[in-house]
């Protein structure tokens, strides 16, 4: 059988490469295209407008770290919001948690349908009772009175494209006019490689808004560069005071060294960023 | 001017791929296929066997990694050896400190003539009165009587193919006996995603052969998966004991924070390597 050569690229000039046995669905949503492949060395593989949003080998990585360092810092997190993830990988991870509510606002109802069916063993999260799922656009969804969490998870995609408002002052001002007291914001924030200007802006603001505003680091072997940056906002909350709680058995990725070790920033970026 | 399409594979399923302007030199040495490109992403590339071994714009991921870690550890290194390391690279990093002598054996003599052409703003180190350069087998070198060392590094190609002698039990049994009193081996271990195996057989023999034997891990973009791992091994000297001495300035990658970081590892490593 003849397979699928695909690539992603993270500039016009390089990127990754793979080898699909299969697609299993090219379609263009409302949204974005989406794409399914089964792939030789990643396995299942979700594809949003050419770039890989999760593979079944490397998911780990990136849903453990948008979400532990936060879910594990609050003492109490009963209400959670996640703003994206329609693939249902963070809101697995949320679920380990004794939470009450987790909300997941998703403005692709196709990604959530076909991640259904493609990646059962992501989105069996949604079929919990403590789950609500809203397919809706997750900057109105906040704008919308008497919306307050705990935690907010903003797992969307790139600051280039649809996703850019999730990306801006305005958005991270309001989302927290929607934290309890005592909340957290952890957002994933692209490439330090390829964004770090992006990222030097979005320090700036964030910085004056949240009185601990902390970048933090961890691999993604399948996301351009490798190396992914995720952002953790508090007003009362410091990150870097390691949660006193053991982390959920059976994690992959994080455990208490990696929180701690997360946060510490190469030269390249903490002079950038500082 | 059309552009050159170059694949680096992983596995025979992936890899990464990057477009270059011009190919400046491709030959087989006594050794291996050495190739040269100027890519329009990653500056000026070297690649041996078809992998890449250094690009201008991320090599000092590796090379700041490799080294800083042993050398800053060291309470006084006055003798340093680099086993491989052509290129130069590692050899500038042990240059920023007051070394007596930094002596670096290289295999492949083809490596060090053509990175003194193409790669000048690294071979430099080379001409470092402090330097000695043998063209030679390590594994034979180290056999010599009299070889002792504060610092040695092992800055070697993967774990099979011409390097696979450079990653057993047998080469660092030798390596101990050519570490002067307090003496630091710092190497590269290669991916723990895709030497995982490796890795287990390497920490078993090691942890018995060393007082302190750990692995440590840092982003090399454009190295398999995008995630390296290195091992610090001392009799004496434990690495999670943060040196008190400030690094050199002007680095890109590596400072303290990064320092006691790097030894972090991920639930996926500690579990299969303890």
């Amino acid at each position: 059988m003849k397979s699928i050569d695909i690539r992603e690229y993270h500039t016009p000039a390089n990127g990754i490469f793979f080898k699909a046995k299969r697609r299993l669905l090219s379609e263009r949503s409302s949204c974005q295209k989406i794409e399914i492949f089964d792939t030789e060395f990643f396995g299942r593989v979700l594809m949003l407008d050419g770039l890989v949003q999760t593979t079944i080998k490397d998911e780990f990585f990136y849903h453990e770290m948008l979400v532990h360092p936060a879910l594990l810092s609050h003492p109490n997190p009963e209400e959670v919001l996640i703003i994206g993830g329609g693939d249902g990988g963070a809101l697995r991870e949320v679920l380990l948690y004794p939470v009450k509510r987790a909300t997941l606002v998703e403005i692709d109802g196709r990604v959530v349908e076909v991640c259904k069916k493609f990646f059962p063993w992501l989105s069996l999260a949604l079929r919990d009772r403590r789950v609500k799922l809203e397919i809706a656009d997750g900057n109105q969804f906040i704008r919308e009175p008497n919306r307050m969490f705990d935690v907010i998870l903003v797992d969307s995609s790139d600051p280039v494209g649809p996703s850019a408002i999730l990306h801006q002052r305005e958005f991270y001002a309001r989302l927290r006019e929607c934290l309890k007291s005592g909340g957290i914001v952890a957002a994933q924030a692209g490439s330090p490689l390829y964004y770090l200007d992006h990222l030097r802006k979005k320090v700036a603001f964030l910085r004056r808004l949240f009185k601990f505003a902390f970048f933090y680091l961890g691999p993604v072997p399948t996301y351009p560069g490798g190396l992914w940056s995720y952002i953790f906002l508090s007003d009362k909350i410091n990150p870097l005071r390691i949660p006193k709680k053991e982390p959920s058995a059976g994690l992959r990725y994080y455990n208490l060294d990696i929180h701690r070790a997360a946060f510490a920033l190469p030269e390249f970026l903490s002079k950038h960023l500082l």
